[in-house]
């Protein structure tokens, strides 16, 4: 029985709680937070758990064999290396670290110690993202041509990163889980709304070898939207998650170079368009994946899919995309060796 | 009566010959193409209709006052100026001309002569841009804070530009039309994934002086949306054109910044949230109400709305974004003086 | 070359005009009016075409071959009568008479004459429907559980008749050609808003043999719906016709009585969920394949899928549901014989 | 503190629990089920809360105040009477009963007590219907025509009533909260899908003295549609339950008659078409409100929005419904006195 303890219980650790609480194969042992009103909360509903004011007596604690981190980004890097330090596997919000040193530096420490570094890229673990990663893998889907997602909503301002860590690591997780291409070069634009705040919208392009990607995030849009259009020479699939159902639909559709000119556009391209599938996506709740998951690999000792490795890529990528902010858009090259 | 010639019949000219035709100021009294199967459909819908294999008989024809030019973009400057040499007041298919030293010409070209030079940016005559307007003027909706627009669809690869001269130019016309502020800095990226074919997916960003627009244009994409988002410090709209009716929508929501961080969130942000308005929006087509407006700035001999020099100033930021296209998504300035 | 005759130019006769013109197979000669304003809108837009004040003329004319009526349904009867007196073939709006006893009349003069009686189903000859039938026919959908259909939107009172005799026509119309299931018995509902009018709501359930129908109409929704639901044992269809695209939807969904009771609601029916797909439709307009159908049944002499007998049918049941509706839903027999 | 019991941990049983446990002017003492596996989730979640087997125990005992009842409708009366008799506040799971005679003997017995008696129509909490009757009760709305529901999805057969029973109960509550008139007569069909199960499709139709009411309702829908419009002569009303956002969208459409025919359809029916409102909805869960809202008709000694009396005349409808039902639809007086 893995024992379980929480740090931070602001607006995610209630569902990290909720959900590990759920699993047979873990006890949730202690939750700590900096305010006292919000582990009062903590022992209303869960009366069996232990409550600490601050992080540092149930990082030391004994009796705890993980440590789930769920505080804000700046704050990462040190708890994660404390919890480590102390022998206890890691599960820490995304993004892991603020720099891809701090992460290289977790990496290194965790596998040192041979413990279990994972971060909360939630939405590999949502059946529509394995649907998804299963359509882009069939053979029918050809060669990927772009990825682009729009991720805006309103409200939510994070006060210590800009829009692009919040929601964009979103995307970089699931295109680093689903397509796998090394992202080369990054191209990022935005705007702060707010005097003294950090980028509330922003665009960021990201170039792999054969293909594209573009991600659009919004702290300010009046409409919620997560709309996901992945294109393929054989298949386009578009994921809408804010659907209630049906949020991947695969569209078989496709184009290719002809050889004469049509009549009405005088153009060589031609278009083949033919069903739509929508197919059966299951509905756990993510985060309960996710959680089996993280027991499950301490339990077997192996690598998760939201590594710390893949959370070092999706960090390095943002610092690429900092820098291109800066610069208006001008390219900046992903470091990552 | 002003007698109009409309040169090409192809994908946009047989909209252009209805709207003028229905039009009781003034006579369509020919039609040329280069393509005689073309000209025999206009013969056969109607009679009264000359038509002319090729454009140089229409446009050298006494008893014609304007030219309306529906063909390639690389043919229309050429075909503009033979007209307005010959006295025609010209309304041209968007973009106006391939580059911003044509678009100068063709305007210098009409004011020397006092003749009307019109380009067919069509949204602006639409009642939802209309009513876009209106709404973006009121004191409620405040300052300018972004403008952000998806248009993409599949099918309609142009053969001689990118999807930023086919697309984008609908988003640039409408900016400038509602925004009214100069457009200083671009930066875009994008990929051409037909060899030998031009990009079919671009990621356009405009810098103005204190807000930013970025535009997403795709051909490629296995749904169509137009939609644009015009946020505001006091109202958000959400303008959506795949909308049979409810096109705009206008939020109440705003945010500011607070004095002490919420509770869940540490943030200085506060947000609120009020009714959403969809005001009606008037049903004319867009194409008549444009066709109404170019017979009477001829006749008043006013300036249209979608005037030469506003389409010189969409070429203007074109070229920005094809030079910063070829830079990997690296700012360059618009060229406007 | 068939000569036509249109008698009728107000709301949906310019689509029918439209429509023949664009017939390769036939010629439209003439069109008729009670209003000359109208049949000056001909001129303009058809020069080609004769235009005549009243009906007589036309259908008295030597020269045309068929005549295609589309005025208020009281009028149906007696031009359509006329017209096959007159030796010419017929295309009526729906629905084709106002009585199932002139309806019989009409047919047995078309029959003694030979010639084509058709009522302008127009549903039957959209893409769409055509695809749903194609979908109802396969051994996956089983046998059929119910039709449920809404047609509601907001305007176009009609004068002469009520809300079932202008909207529910198309279900009913629709139903006979998918399903092909005897219509036995109805219980209508509804109401009259507007003192002196015909009803503007109403509810229609058709009972057939094993399976049951349900159609809402309204003139005056707010939103304009057109939303149907086919339900099998096997399948499940969604058709809605206001989406631009994805009219059909084959749900992949059936229920199943189980031998022992589920955990939490204790019943015992258990639910199978498979993947949805959205068949490519074809998207030529309906009037212009239901034209195209007109002359060919005419050249060929072979029936037409939208007959007199189909409008006849559709005629009867309208009639019991006139009865029922009167009597606040009793259910009436529909006298097929 | 009033201390609460809940019967019955089966489909709905959780939700109630999760909100009182919520609630801070309440305690959640006790909670029972025929199921042991049940109740070990209930242990596992909620480790403060006793349970028991059966609920004869938790009714019966003095540290208990207010008895909740989430068991299958035909357990009601009994379960329900038990506890009022024992002298415990009752809230009951929607229908309150099985017959309106059931519904009379318990008001009674909880008039002759002074105990709250409150029926879960759990919808009349939602901030969606609280502003839609605000919205219906507006001068401009004018006054009602009609009430038009569709209540639909796929899965939840229950095993002792009908879908009328399950489903329509919400709109009969609805309509009797926000409309306040007192229906008269029904007209109700449907059909049973699968032999020996209650019906699991069926179309109700409400007569009051001035408008009319229909409800569509199915369990047997591939898609889920929870729809509600409400006519006015001034205004007209959608109310999406499934629209995440914008559940209530106000028409300013109304009709009128004229008193010459228009031009194209001959009719005297003239259309007034506005802007479109969709207020700011309150988010609280509506079972927080319904259970707050409960707890204080106690503290206070008042009676409940969905109080017995409300109940009673749902059911008084229901029951009638269900003899037109047998009746195909003839008309079935409603039995309120």
């Amino acid at each position: 029985m893995i024992r379980i303890g929480i740090v931070g219980y602001g607006y995610w650790g209630p569902n990290l709680v909720r959900n590990f609480f759920a699993l047979s194969e873990c006890d949730v042992v202690a939750v700590s937070d900096l305010d006292s009103a919000r582990l009062s909360l903590v022992s209303r509903q869960y009366p069996s758990i232990r409550t600490f004011l601050g992080s540092t007596e149930l990082i030391g604690n004994l009796a705890i064999d993980a440590v789930v981190i769920a505080t804000p980004v700046h704050t990462h890097f040190d708890l994660a290396m404390s919890a480590l330090k102390a022998g206890k596997h890691v599960l820490v919000e995304k993004p892991i670290t603020s720099s891809s040193e701090q992460a290289k530096r977790l990496i290194q420490e965790a596998e040192k110690r041979g413990l279990v570094l994972m971060v909360d890229h939630t939405f590999l673990y949502t059946g529509a993202v394995q649907k998804l990663k299963e359509e882009v893998q069939k053979k029918t889907f050809g060669d990927l041509l772009y990825y682009d997602s729009t991720r805006v909503s309103f409200g939510l301002y994070q006060p210590d990163v800009n829009v692009l860590w919040d929601l964009a690591v979103h995307d970089l997780s699931i295109m680093s889980h689903i397509v796998g291409a090394v992202p080369r070069e990054v191209s990022a634009t935005g705007r702060a709304s707010m005097p003294g705040q950090p980028e509330d919208a922003a665009y960021l392009t990201v170039y792999f070898d054969t293909s594209i990607a573009h991600v659009n995030v919004n702290w300010l849009s009046p409409v919620k939207a997560r709309r996901t259009v992945v294109g393929g020479t054989g298949r386009m699939i578009v994921y809408d998650d804010v659907e209630p159902s049906e949020k991947i639909k695969v569209y078989d559709k496709s184009v290719s170079l002809g050889t004469k000119p049509d009549d009405v556009h005088k153009n060589l391209v031609s278009y083949r368009i033919g069903n739509m599938e929508s197919p059966r996506i299951s509905d756990t709740e993510a985060l309960f994946s996710e959680a089996t998951h993280f027991i499950d690999c301490i339990q077997r000792g192996t690598s998760p899919l939201s590594s710390g490795a893949q959370g070092l890529e999706v960090v390095s990528v943002l610092e690429a995309a900092n820098r291109s902010l800066s610069d208006r858009g001008a390219p900046h090259l992903v470091n990552l060796e």
